[in-house]
């Protein structure tokens, strides 16, 4: 229901409302898990619609355009693949026009329940949500067991030799 | 957000929800405004959801394969293009798993809105509501205005001659 873009626009978005400075499209890329040529695009996306600034030069990179306090998921998606509404039969029946059927309306009451969520949800309060998994992040005890599993490869490795 | 194919499906279900017997797939299409060829497709995933029945022979086509008391915008959507729910972490998080942080929380709630709208909602009881428009049928008064319209149109082209 909702693109693959859109989650990927969001992977940034939340990965620049925890950078202090410019941020470059390789680091961003690392962090987000997108590949670097989709990730050009999606940050073009999200320039466009004013919600990160470019920054050029030795230094340069994106940033935030402004706080996260200030950016709702329904900003996200309008920038990148906005919700959309159904205003007007989709039959093209010119008795019903603005006039929506019962299957239509209830489609759209739909679509009114997600774009709500969308806009009481800034970015800001879903970073400070207090969720045992962290946006973008795994949590310590993974990041313990990673190690661990890591060590534990290289020394069967050594051992076979 | 919600496909193409899923708008026809429902055009489909709702048209025969108004037929007493088989329909054939030429009188479908002219009634839901789908071409064809596409509606073809429809009425076969339509089948394979074990939504619609087809009857061979000379007076053959589809019919619903139940009521439409029992048949919900929630099946319609399954059978077509089915909902999608975030049960795990997008990102592939290990440490994320099933635990999603607040940003896919929040997403999936979203979803869930539009699944409990589907699946409270039959296609009897939206063609029972009362809305001026009536789902894929003109308006009668738009009828008797077409029809003024044509007759107007054949008026001028004969004093044109």
């Amino acid at each position: 229901m909702f693109s693959q873009t859109l989650e990927y626009a969001l992977r940034v978005i939340v990965y620049l409302a925890g950078e202090s400075g410019p941020t470059t499209t390789s680091k961003i890329a690392i962090a987000t898990r997108v590949p670097e040529s989709y990730l050009a695009k999606v940050i073009q996306e999200l320039r466009r619609g004013g919600l990160i600034l470019a920054q050029r030069g030795l230094h340069g990179g994106s940033t935030l355009a402004r706080p996260p306090e200030a950016i709702t998921l329904f900003d996200v998606a309008q920038a990148i693949d906005p919700l959309p509404r159904i205003t007007t039969c989709p039959l093209g029946l010119v008795s019903h026009g603005t006039r929506l059927c019962a299957v239509h309306q209830r489609l759209d009451e739909a679509m009114g329940h997600v774009e709500r969520v969308f806009r009481t949800s800034t970015i800001a309060e879903l970073l400070s949500r207090p969720t045992s998994s962290k946006p973008l992040c795994e949590s310590p005890d993974q990041i313990e067991a990673d190690k661990n599993e890591k060590l534990t490869r290289l020394t069967v490795r050594r051992k076979k030799k």
